[in-house]
């Protein structure tokens, strides 16, 4: 099994780079349960995906794999952890200390992937000072010095809907590279800031799509 | 402007089906701004896809729009309502009472979208009986007959990973259709039912990777 070549980083449709992250999570079930060598048989089922799919999306990894035999699961893990680019270290501040940004200050897979929560701001008094997942709550008047002097890489919003871009266009003027918007409203940012928008509904609206489709 | 047809629900590639959620969200957002004619380029700025993308995820919509008129927003959002299927209620049950499982209850986002919570449950004594979002905690020993009696849809997975698996086959066992699965760790299910597992830190990942790509 060798491994050719690793593609540039951006030659990777965004589908397969969000599969990829199962993938990784799918090896690293694999390899904590002893298995070291894994079929893209296996790898689809333990993901959730078609293996016609699996093998498709591990063809942008380079050559990989051998017939009959399957992947060695701790180098495709690596493989697929260095094309994703999750080797550097990226700093992120969770605004709107709720429910959604406790849990995801609390959420461990976060951990161990490169990512680093590094503040936690609210407007709620009663949420200010408190820690969540050893993280202390700031007010959120601090949060855009905060982020320009610490150089913060990306913002996630989870505030609700009405506060959701001015704390977007807080984050972009303290400096941060990228936002990941969980409010349930769209927001708009400068053309050389990255953002997604995660609509939590949306995989509820796609599996009822499916069950419609399959007339239940 | 005129629909011309509405295609089979299954014919809509499963990425588009994920933007149409967002566009969806975009345009109730135009809407309660008064906005009731949207130009792609507007409704691209708004969901943060391109211009070109969302042409072509509407393309799947039928024939829409009129070059340098734009759309009738209250008439794509419904026809999107419609193409994702999303008339039919569906009935839901969080197995998991924790942050994540109660910011879930307590989400906004699945409201109105003919989403209904029935039920949540989880094995902590402290939390069982507690009112999360108008629904009561159960036990999760009554996890399988309450789903077979109330003929659930979906079952959503919140608990910590080792009892993801478990938590999954008694929603099986009670008749679920679906399992939208948010433990970090994959599960497997019979091939009748259909299954997602979301993985919260994908975004993240996947705007790392672009912020590596940037050189960033």
């Amino acid at each position: 099994m060798v491994r050719k070549h690793l593609p540039k980083p951006s030659s990777i449709p965004e589908p397969t780079l969000v599969r990829l992250t199962i993938y990784a999570r799918s090896l690293r079930d694999a390899l904590g349960d002893g298995q070291t060598v894994i079929s893209s048989d296996d790898l689809a089922m333990r993901a959730g995906v078609n293996a016609a799919k699996v093998r498709k999306d591990l063809s942008h990894m380079g050559s990989f794999g051998r017939r009959g035999v399957g992947y060695d699961a701790a180098l495709l893990l690596e493989t697929i952890v260095q094309a994703m680019g999750q080797t550097k270290e990226r700093s992120y501040v969770i605004v709107g200390a709720g429910k959604l940004g406790s849990a995801l200050l609390g959420y461990n897979g976060f951990h161990g992937k490169g990512f680093m929560a590094v503040g936690a701001f609210d407007t709620d008094p009663s949420k200010i000072g408190r820690s969540i997942g050893g993280i202390t709550v700031m007010p959120v008047d601090e949060l855009e010095r905060f982020v320009m002097a610490e150089g913060v890489d990306i913002g996630i919003v989870t505030v609700p809907a009405p506060a959701a871009q001015k704390i977007t266009d807080t984050l972009v003027r303290g400096g941060v590279k990228a936002i990941l918007n969980f409010a349930p409203t769209v927001v708009v940012v400068p053309g050389c800031i990255l953002c997604r928008h995660v609509e939590l509904s949306s995989e509820l609206e796609v599996l009822a799509h499916y069950l419609n489709s399959q007339g239940d």
